[in-house]
This record gives C-alpha cells, sequence and structure tokens, in this order.
C-alpha cells in the first residue's frame, strides 16, 4: 500500500483542503426520520467534495448497538467510494494481542486509514497499531479539552509530558510499517507551533476547530505546510436540522475548507 | 443501587476469593467447534463458584464482529445470572458526549458494574465513567506490561506519572456518584504496596497474575486487606484444548482462588 503520507497529500489536493469532517450521530440530533446510517452516508456525500478525511467516532455508533455497526460499516463503504480517508476515532490502547486485535478491528475489518490512539501505557500499546503498512497511529499527544492540562502540561525533564509522549510515539514509529502521526488540539496554536517545529514531517490531527472555539487561520499559520488534517464535526453535521441537513452541512464544509488549504 | 465497594466484598465472599476470571476468546485457540459465545459462557457458569468477578476483554468481542457482540452480551448475561461482578476491559477514554456515551454503552446498555479507563486525557475523560452510581472506573495507574515505564515512571513533582493519576483519580471520584478504583499490576508488588498504603480504601484490579507472572501470594501481602480483584485470564481459560476445557478451567481456577481469599 502507497505510505500515508502520500494518500493523505493526495486526498488534500483532491479535496482543496485539509479539512476532516468528524461525524458524531446524536441520536437526539439527527433530522427527524433520519436513520444514523442515512445521515453519516449523506453527510459524506454532501462534504466529499471539501473534505480529505472524515472521522468517524466510535462511541456513538458503539452506543447504537447494531444499528450502530451497520451504519459504520454503511460509513466506512461511503467514504472509500468518495475517494476519502479514512480516520476510526476510538482511542484505543492496549497491549500485545490485545493491541493488535484493535488494530485489525480497525484497519483490515473496517479498512480505516488511520486511527487515533491513546498513549498511557507505553511502547508496547503504540506498536500494534504501527504494524499495518500504509495507515497511520494518530497519537494523543495534546488534546484540547480543559483538562488536557491536568497530565499532558505536567513538566517531565525538559518538557512536558505531551513532548515526551511525542518523541517516544516518533521512537515507536521509526522503521515501522506505519507511520506516527499526532493528534493536537487546535485550542492553543503556540503548542502547534512548537511540535511542528520539533517535527516537520509528522501528520497532525487537529479538533478542536469549530464548536470547540479554535480558529483554522491560526491553525493553519502554525502547522506550517506540514501534513495536516483539521477536524470539525458538529458545527458541520448539524448546520441545519431539517430535510436541507446534507446541504446545510456542504455549504458549512466548503466555508471551512475555504479556510484550510492543502499544505 | 448498593455502592460498588459493597457489592464487591459481598462477590468476593459468595466466591469465597477475590479472583476475576479474563475472558479473551482467542479464535485460535478454542477448542474445535466451539463458538467464542458458548466458550466464554461456559467458563463462566463453569468457573464462578471460585471467582467474584468476570472481565470480558472487548477487543476479542469486537475483533469477532457480529458474533463477537452477541457472544459479548451473552457472556455478560451469564455473569449477572451467576451473581458476579462483570468489569468490562475495554481501557476507553474520551471526554463530554463521547466519553458519556461510551459509559451508558458499558454500564447501561451491557450491564457492567465496572470498566476500565484510560486517563492521558484529564479529568474530563474520567468525570463521565464515574458519574453512573454503583458503578466502578478502574482507571489505569500502573500496568504489568514492559512498556508501562515509557510514560508511567517517569518523575512528575515529588513522585511518579502513576502516583499523580492515581491522585488525580481520586480527587475526580471524591463525591462522584460512582467509585474509582486502580488498574495495578501484579508484576512489581512494591508499587502495589505503596499505592495500597496511600489509598487504603480505593479498590484495586490487578492484572497479571498467572501467564503474565506475576505471584498471587505476593499481590494479596501487597493489597493488605483492601478491596481487590486479581485477574487471570488464559492461565484459565485454555488449561486444556480439548472438550474437557470447562472443567480444567473449573479446576485452574479453584487452584487459583485458593490462594486469593476474600479481603
Amino acid at each position: 500500500m502507497t505510505p500515508y503520507p502520500d494518500r493523505l497529500a493526495a486526498a488534500c489536493r483532491a479535496a482543496g483542503s485539509c479539512l476532516c469532517v468528524g461525524l458524531d450521530p446524536l441520536p437526539e440530533r439527527l433530522p427527524a426520520g433520519v436513520s444514523a446510517e442515512a445521515f453519516c452516508t449523506a453527510i459524506v456525500g454532501a462534504t466529499a467534495p471539501s473534505a480529505a478525511a472524515f472521522k468517524p467516532n466510535l462511541a456513538f455508533f458503539e452506543a447504537l448497538g447494531r444499528e450502530g455497526g451497520d451504519a459504520l460499516a454503511a460509513t466506512a463503504e461511503a467514504v472509500r467510494a468518495a475517494g476519502r480517508l479514512l480516520v476510526l476515532d476510538g482511542k484505543r490502547g492496549d497491549i500485545g494481542e490485545t493491541g493488535a486485535r484493535y488494530a485489525a478491528a480497525l484497519y483490515d475489518t473496517l479498512g480505516g486509514d488511520a486511527a487515533t490512539v491513546a498513549p498511557y501505557m507505553g511502547r508496547d500499546s503504540l506498536s500494534p497499531f504501527l504494524a499495518h503498512a500504509g495507515r497511520c497511529a494518530y497519537v494523543l499527544v495534546a488534546t484540547s479539552n480543559p483538562g488536557a492540562a491536568d497530565l499532558q502540561a505536567l513538566p517531565v525533564g525538559r518538557g512536558t509530558l505531551a513532548d515526551r509522549v511525542a518523541a517516544l510515539a516518533v521512537e515507536v514509529g521509526a522503521g515501522a510499517a506505519g507511520t506516527v502521526g499526532f493528534v493536537v488540539g487546535a485550542t492553543r496554536p503556540e503548542r502547534l507551533a512548537a511540535l511542528r517545529a520539533a517535527y516537520p514531517d509528522v501528520p497532525l490531527l487537529v479538533p478542536g476547530v469549530g464548536a470547540q472555539g479554535g480558529s483554522a487561520e491560526a491553525v493553519v499559520a502554525a502547522n506550517a505546510g506540514g501534513p495536516l488534517l483539521v477536524n470539525a464535526s458538529r458545527s458541520i453535521l448539524y448546520s441545519s436540522s431539517g430535510p436541507d441537513f446534507a446541504r446545510a452541512a456542504a455549504a458549512e464544509a466548503r466555508r471551512l475548507a475555504a479556510l484550510l488549504p492543502p499544505p
């Protein structure tokens, strides 16, 4: 399989942006009479012209039980059919055969191009997600939530715990079949700029734009041209709660994509 | 619902041990002609007389797709029918509505009494799992894998990152509806003893006994009588690969349970 960075660059060129549309199908926010599957596949179809990637949030699909499993499989198929990247956001992290099983479920069964991975258990919880050629493990480094500071900002040696996680991930990724990426929140562009300066070639997945308040322009400036996906979820998905939801989502995706040129 | 520590104590008394049987249904190790569902429910039935709790490892069920979802639901039902505790091991960790959705799936839909939770995102990734009365969030503190030292052992202030995670978890748990527990590996009993000394009342979930090499006796001594579950998985599950697998598992569970008295 073509290395992930090349596929990422191609998807961004094809979409004309580095926008990633996050898929959080909240039952109480779906338009009346529209199933999670119909909603997500319609969103993918409507926004794919502006989006390089789609990021299903696995929690929302799992919470729907069997219906959610079917919706996720159909959504993955729609993303593939649109020629876009599939980033599976489950923040898994486990070791040995357990980690290998999670990775196989995400990359092989669901056909994910990338997955988000939690680092607390250390290198043997990252390596199973890096054993798949052509795929990317976006490791949680500096998240955009208020509690991120509790652990990630702790001083560890000359940097923070987040810096240490970034270095560990890159070390584990060296020579691995897959590619290491970082999840770095949009809400603190100076942190993003520092990580980008230290790791010019690492793909960054940046949530927190839109509903969470991060600025697309600030992220693009801080990224300085490196491989990038910028995620927006609810500001796109729920632009309209009426039957025009897909058209409204497409318009909001176009608006954001114009602020997010391919790196 | 009765608080988790009381239900834990009652389950340990009923089983005469603090043994937790981990359920890792590896397709290639199942006895010939036995499905994951038949395997897990038979193991639960055979070992419940010696075990206070069961810990399905969600990765192995998810990897089986729909069949795995059915097997997990049936296994959960078997654990409830046996009057034992259900610890769902998915190491989830996410914030806000996403975390709430994971917690609802584990505690409400599947009926878990407890879940394992990853802490890297900080307090708002722990709190959703602590919002359910009578349930326990076992937070990853000091795991038993070789890579655990990469981050968990880093010096942070006067202790390690693991110490900081433990303190954060207890802080978040204070006043929450649910109970905070810690995952602490069996492979370093001195660490377990130090955490127990600092937190006499926190339930500990201790993996790493059996196939991973930790000693049951050392764990019991280090625990010093606090609330405890000691997990063994493959050494019990795969005692025999023949049609006598359930009887062999029951015998191994009895042997381990004798080393693991109720605290």
